[in-house]
């Protein structure tokens, strides 16, 4: 009988993108089982390669833009994302202002604005898409969002009526937020944000004190963002009677979080989750007979929302067997077998520099996985005796 | 029912003896089946380690005796085993004589000898056995065994009836051998040598020439060592009737191969399967569920004589599942699949130096027999539904 496999890794950071685990996999399972069949469901979290993931995961396409960077005078070549099996959009936010697009000694949160991720949404809603899914991790900014509302219209007015410059360290001067020009298409369009982020916007669990350092912000400047993504999350109120300072997730990318529930009816998911209903990975793992799974490195952080913790849920739930292969395996990823993993494989061949490791990403899978499927070819024999 | 898992494998060199391999893969293994039936058989190949694994499997014990270094002027403190299953002793030449003892800048095949190994044999059969196993690889000498012989009472004579000095630099003088004094009790004793070195005494796929130079012979040295070789066998042959020179395995340990077959009984036999026999480990293999084998590092020589070939050959023998577990994943190693070998894996938990990935042998061999058990533990229940 026919054996299916569904692979549902996440990529193997600056090794292999998702897609290339499948592959890889793929070659080393029908080194075994010649005709099975493989359903290749490439997974991401939320975070860097969802675009893609997706895209390869339904037959989708890249659409191009030429967004403003971090930084007001800067252009930065980015794309999102067309699904192939529905008409939604996915744009990962560190297309446009990824932290590291931005130099080390360049970061500078005070300046830094989302304009260039609006854009990106506005350019989504050209292409007349009905939903949005959009992974707001790793950025270099701590401007509550207000950049990418700007971006689609609303105008931050100071005391004199003049919109207040891009950044951070500017929200201190807004007084009203004029929503007058602000794109109509918004309200419509359904958007969904991806993240395993659940800090509040402000305070010490805030968006500035828990991530401001890692973006280049000193102390003097962690206090200042702080105050001042407090007094906007008042004018959001006030202006557009939402009180998104505590929720959940409003903290994430510099307060990108809050604005998108502010200034859109966006609202959050578990990034992994999303992705999993995205690609309908559970209607798949439903009639596997086996699933694989894996990414570069897994740890006891890899419960916290990561590829292969969502993947063994859902085979778990349907009593399927799970294998995740990983390049590193650290302290606690043996928690995973209490939710439905059945077994972690380290992938690689030798002590190696780094370098040559991820260069030896591929072989390294494609063994492994091999190897894994001897093993169940072994006990598939002998169920048959 | 009970799982019997029989444990075979060879050390992870400079990293876990093969007993230590053994306890590792126990802790992994009864970690899903805590009940399981192990039975351990750290598995040497003739080489280094092939004393203690001995020693380990059969419940003997080490003696200790001070002999003659690889020069003259030198001793070193060596041992030897006696195993706990049966009147036999099992000596690693390279105790007396390895290479390793010395120093690079001291190599000079030209004056080493293997007297210290004569010695061994000596205090070996003092212990009163009937069976010697003699491991012979990894040597700093090049002498024939005439250094052996001699430490067991032979006289080789210059034409003057004085006793040319130790080494293979000197043989070129011997003009007979004087056996009225040599140990009698040699001719009573069953020798086996372990071995899986297949080449001539001498000649160009010789000892001298093949493996004189990593013992730190120059070109000029490879001539000379050669060409004394070639007289002593001629020696040999006339005084003591036997003509070794071309038997197969005659080359190995510097010639000590020949030495052993022209003044014993020693028959040669290829290292693994030799440790096999003496361990019994074919009659618990038959009554496995599961086989566990592996060493430091797998490629194409594995099928060459290593540990882990003659473990799947014995595992093919009687259709049982056969495990490879090695830190370094070679070319060819899948060759072993035809040979019985059910699955090869890897295991290294990241990406790490050398001095690094050997200090994680233990937790590595266990995480990575765990989780192959894991594998083991699904199908078995899958068998039962």
């Amino acid at each position: 009988m026919k054996k299916k496999f569904v692979l549902a890794p996440d990529s193997f950071k600056e090794s292999l993108s998702a897609l290339e685990v499948c592959q890889a996999m793929e070659k080393g399972i029908k080194k075994v089982f010649p005709k099975a069949e493989i359903i290749s469901m490439p997974m991401a979290d939320g975070g860097e390669g969802t675009t893609d993931a997706l895209i390869d995961a339904t037959g989708g396409r890249r659409v191009y833009k030429k967004v403003q960077g971090s930084f007001a005078n800067t252009n930065v070549e980015a794309y999102f994302g067309i699904l192939g099996n529905s008409n939604t959009a996915v744009i990962e936010m560190a297309k446009a202002n990824g932290l590291e697009l931005v130099a080390l000694e360049d970061r500078n949160p005070m300046i830094t604005s989302t304009y260039g991720t609006g854009q990106l949404i506005k350019a989504a809603m050209d292409e007349g898409v009905d939903k949005i899914i959009i992974g707001i991790g790793g950025s270099a900014t701590n401007d509550g969002g207000s950049g990418m509302a700007r971006a689609l219209g609303a105008k931050f007015l100071n005391k004199d009526q003049e919109e207040i410059p891009l950044g951070g360290g500017f929200l201190k001067e807004v007084r009203t937020i004029d929503m007058s020009d602000f794109d109509p298409r918004v309200e419509e369009i359904e958007i969904l944000i991806a993240t395993d982020v659940t800090n509040p916007l402000t305070g010490n669990n805030g968006a500035s004190y828990v991530f401001g350092p890692q973006k280049g912000a000193t102390e003097e400047m962690v206090k200042v963002l702080d105050e001042n993504l407090k007094h906007y999350a008042e004018i959001v109120h006030n202006d557009l009677g939402k009180d998104v300072k505590n929720k959940p997730g409003a903290g994430a990318a510099g307060g990108l979080g809050a604005g998108l529930l502010a200034f859109t009816n966006a609202k959050m998911q578990l990034g992994i989750e999303l992705v999993a209903q995205t690609i309908y990975l559970e209607d798949k793992i439903k009639e596997a007979d086996y699933v694989f799974t894996g990414e570069g490195g897994m740890d006891y952080q890899t419960k916290f929302g990561k590829a292969p913790y969502g993947v063994c849920k859902i085979a778990k739930k349907y009593k399927k067997p799970c294998f995740a292969l990983a390049g590193y395996i650290g302290d606690g990823a043996d928690v995973l077998y209490d939710e439905g993993m059945t077994a972690i494989f380290g992938v690689l061949s030798q002590a190696q520099s780094l370098s040559d490791t991820l260069a030896d990403g591929a072989k390294n899978v494609e063994r492994t996985s091999e190897n894994i499927t001897r093993v169940l070819a072994m006990n598939e024999q002998k169920a048959h005796l």
